[in-house]
């Protein structure tokens, strides 16, 4: 079947490799329908973050179950799946906390599992998959398949944010998860969302999703423009969906004191300062999003026509070029690209 | 009248200087019945913090109205008040959110109003003070003294870090800040509480206090015997209390996935890292005590003699020594030391 293997930074081939097969009762088979490339999958190919080898892209998946392992008893042969980026029992103290990232038995995919794929083997079938009721119509997958990372992901910064009725939220990234971040903090009932965007086309999108303010300036200028939105003070929420130095201080200096920073930009490079946020007095959460918490309520929103996440695919390639994807996305061309097997 | 005052690292002395006086309509003047020295006051004199000349010291206090300004309304001469370290208006929207050291009107005690001395200016006092039902007997004073820091920064510290029945509290830190963070975290509830000590007296006083659980170790050797205690996983809730890299990281390490860290120790020269930060996915927050917001409940807890602070005073001397009290707590012969003006 086909890969799409990253072997160094910028360079992205689509290669036969053999077909997944189950290998642990506990293991699921899926052909997917539809995936796509992750703004985290721009850190290998911009050389940010270490290749230790060719490696299979993909963790954002959306298809039909082939085969399930014999332990499998939550979904079978046929049925339409989305699954989280990590694989979790979805049963330990953690996972029921709602932390299924940090599962002591989770498996990330990648090597054994890509996701840019025509197949993949899922591991932990019945903690990480969720079937929907029935085969979806074709335009439902692209807004499934955001559910599988991209919108839990920003849905998971707007929780971590607390934003809610009342508050003001400030999102920090245009990127899919900024935007995804704009969706669910309105969704989660914020007043007032304020997108921090210089590009046109994605600020279009951020009014689209619910935004109510669009804020151009960036670091110090756009910490002083949320400060003027906000009678001084800061927003009560802020999401960062960046993961860089300046846009965590961005993030940290738009909040109030007592107000909340949810934060899922992977943050390489990043070192804060004890002091800077020990005066900041604002409340930091954030990491891997636990998308299979949220899986789901958002699959039954997008189910139910309720919201449209997959808007965010602005490109649509088929899987053999994937390396135009992952160039469109580099240039920011593209602010997402969906992969079609 | 006398003033402990720090002129460079290590060099304390009790001056006389002129008499504090109403300067705003909103100010009060106290006669102090006892105060103390803080954790805090050893940064200046170990040379980590830089003396901007010779400082008046103190912050923390308890004592008799004297005199009152003209717009002063809800204290007047005659009773008995304690306050938190930063005067605040407590009627704009960040003090009426709880984060009164953030309120855009703080005063921060010293230079113009310290309290390790005779009398002491209060700003904004009605926002600042509360007053007890009567003048206390002499034995409730050093209780009442430790909620105007010591005990309201623990409680903070336990709050932030969500303790609670059901949960399971470790404690970084066994200087006064941390064995008030243990007594706190035993009344809001949390059902285990692990004190991180290494010193017997001090052990001894965080069982007194409610501890139920000693661990010895520091650092990773530290990180690893919380996670044996709590199923391999971590603490629900960390109070971290110490301010130091080590301590911080303590902390954060000994939290589980989606638990939370209150860090109250002020972070001189502490850097996070972003990505060790990203993957503890724990809830961070803390900062400057916002006493304010606990001061009346923890006057009241006193008041009706359901605990003990000022056990945490295990030197008392008269202000005039003040350098003796600095050099015991320096040395760590003396957990906290109060002075009697």
């Amino acid at each position: 079947m086909r890969v799409a293997v990253m072997s160094a930074p910028g360079e992205v081939r689509v290669e036969d490799r053999p077909e997944p097969a189950i290998l642990k009762p506990t293991d699921a088979v899926i052909r997917l329908s539809a995936t796509c490339i992750c703004g985290s999958d721009l850190w290998p190919y911009r050389g940010i973050e270490a290749l230790d080898g060719p490696r299979p892209m993909g963790h954002e998946y959306a298809g039909i179950v082939e085969e399930v392992g014999s332990a499998v008893t939550s979904v079978r042969a046929g049925q339409f799946v989305v699954g989280s980026f990590f694989a979790s029992d979805n049963t330990c103290e953690i996972c029921r906390s709602g932390y299924q990232p940090s599962c002591p038995h989770r498996e990330a995919f990648g090597p054994s599992g890509a996701a840019q794929a025509e197949r993949m083997r899922v591991p932990l079938a019945d903690g990480t998959l969720v079937a929907t009721p029935q085969v979806p119509d074709a335009d439902l997958v692209p807004h499934l398949l955001a559910t599988s990372d991209v919108l839990g992901t920003g849905w998971f910064a707007a929780v971590a944010a607390e934003a809610r009725p009342g508050k003001t939220v400030a999102v920090v990234g245009d990127g899919a998860v900024g935007l995804m971040g704009i969706l669910a903090a309105r969704q989660l009932g914020a007043e007032r969302v304020i997108a921090m965007s210089r590009h046109q086309p994605r600020q279009q999108l951020a009014l689209e999703f619910g935004a109510t303010d669009i804020v151009t300036e960036r670091g110090d200028d756009g910490v002083a423009a949320i400060k003027e939105l906000t009678g001084g003070l800061g927003a009560h929420s802020v999401i960062e969906a960046v993961g860089t130095q300046e846009s965590m201080m961005q993030a940290i200096h738009s909040t109030r004191a007592g107000g909340h920073v949810g934060y899922v930009g992977v943050t390489h490079e990043v070192s804060l300062n004890g002091m800077d946020l020990f005066f900041s007095h604002v409340h930091l959460h954030g990491g891997p999003a636990p998308v299979r918490r949220f899986l789901p309520d958002l699959m039954d929103r997008v189910w139910d026509r309720q919201i449209q996440p997959g808007k965010v695919f602005d490109l649509e390639l088929p899987l053999d070029q994937a390396a135009d994807g992952y160039r469109a996305m580099d240039t920011r061309q593209a602010i997402k690209v969906l992969l079609r097997p």
